[in-house]
Formats: C-alpha cells, structure tokens, sequence
C-alpha cells in the first residue's frame, strides 16, 4: 500500500484527486498508476483502470487472475466493473468513499449477480493516510476557489 | 441507431461481443466504435468507453455535456459509471442486458447518489436488431465450441 500511497501523493502534485493503484501477482509488480483524468482529458483514466489497462496490455490478455489491487480509496463503480470483469482475485482499498464508492455503498458492483466475478475484499488498510490525502487535496481546492 | 448497429456487425466480424455505439451532439457525429476488448487485450474497451475515450481526446475535455449516446446494448455498470463521469446529456440504447446490465436492473447505477449524474435513458430502440445480433454470435460460440 506504500507504493499506492506515493502514486497517490504523485497524482495530487499533478493537481488529480489524489487516489493510487498498484497490482502484484506473487508479490511481483505488474503496474502502478495515479489517476490521470485531467492531464489525459479522460474521465475513465482512474488509476485503478489505468492499472488495469496496462496489466493487460503488457501481458496479452483481457483477465488478470491471482492479481491483487492495492488501491487509496473505495472503487467507484466504474473501477470495480472493471476490476471484475479483469477478474482480478483480491482488491485492498485504503478509504471508504461516501460521496462516490460503488463497493460497500451505492451501486455495491461486486454483490449482484450481474457481475460475474466477486473479488476478495479488504478495507480500511492505510484508511487514515488515504483519507488525509483525499481531505487535504479538497480543502486546498477550495482554499484556491475562495 | 443505425450506424451503432453497423458498429456492432463490425464487431461481431472481428469476433468480438457485437456492440456498437456512437456518440452525437447536435446531430454531429463525435465518435463512434464497437467492442474491441479481445483485440486490445483490454477488459475496459467496451464500444461506450471508446467513444467517451475518442470524443474526450477530441475536445480535450474530460467531460461530454450536452451528448447523446446510442448503444445496441444496455450498458454496464463500467460504462454507465464512466457515462455519468463524463456527463453525458441522454442515453439511447438498444437491447436490455439481463446477464451482465448496470443501468435498469443489479447495480443501477443511475439510481444512487453516488453516481453524481443521472442521464436521461430511453431504452428499447431498435431491440429488435440489437438483441438478434447477440443471440446470433452466442449461438454461433457455442455452435463452435462443440
């Protein structure tokens, strides 16, 4: 969670909302990403899909089985969709997402039986670190907007 | 519909899941696509997520306002996420998806305050066609598979 916690640290330097990823299989690194939706003008390019994009681009395949996302913050649905149709094995996130989570709140993606992977989940490992990122971040956007 | 549809038949010939999309404002086309998950090598290229994709490097914005997508096929819940993300005006789509669908039936995803953009949604158009394309490719896996 380290690693995902400095992508973190790296995407709110860049001015993104600072969440991070990181994937392992077998404790080996597949690919790490901070979100990147502004500098990329691409609203699905959170750092867990670009995690996930680039997992599977270096290993030629659509599915990522026995992987496991490290990832700051609760996925939104988007994320976690795609997390389940990647088939990746385990997902430990830092922060609970009130305002946007789709896992534990909201659209819960992994508990219908239209998502056809359930991943193993893990929360609240580094939530205090993760959530201060997350805090900090807005109460700066909004000092700016002031 | 009918250059989604055409998006889809592409698709299928590629041997790809056959579903189409396309993205207009005004009546100008901004992008279009079909699925090309398995010739990317990438679970999140869903023909929605292409077009958004497209449209957002185009205009180098992160968000749609002001669209209107038709899709053969009703979306996921990746790309219903990743649709409201862009906030995309009005959602058009073809067949429903009783198997793997996020917006009218398992995590809705229109339906919670999470999702911070709720589209207008008028399904049903050109079901019929949408729907034949779908069953045709799965008979035709399934006929291979024997």
């Amino acid at each position: 969670m380290d690693i995902a916690l400095r992508e973190a640290r790296a995407a709110a330097a860049r001015g993104e909302v600072p969440v991070g990823a990181v994937l392992l299989r077998g404790g080996v690194e597949l690919a790490r990403a901070g979100n990147r939706m502004r500098e990329l003008s691409d609203p699905t390019a959170h750092a867990e899909m670009l995690v996930i994009r680039a997992a599977c681009a270096d290993t030629g395949s659509d599915r990522l089985p026995g992987t496991t996302l490290y990832v700051t913050l609760e996925p939104c649905p988007m994320c976690a969709a795609a997390i389940a149709a990647a088939r990746i094995a385990r997902v430990i996130y830092g922060a609970s997402d009130p305002k946007s989570g789709g896992v534990e709140r909201g659209p819960r993606v992994f508990s219908h039986s239209q998502t056809h992977h359930h991943p193993e989940v893990i929360s609240g490992i580094a939530e205090r670190e993760s959530a201060a990122l997350m805090r900090a971040f807005f109460a700066a956007r909004r000092e700016e907007q002031r």
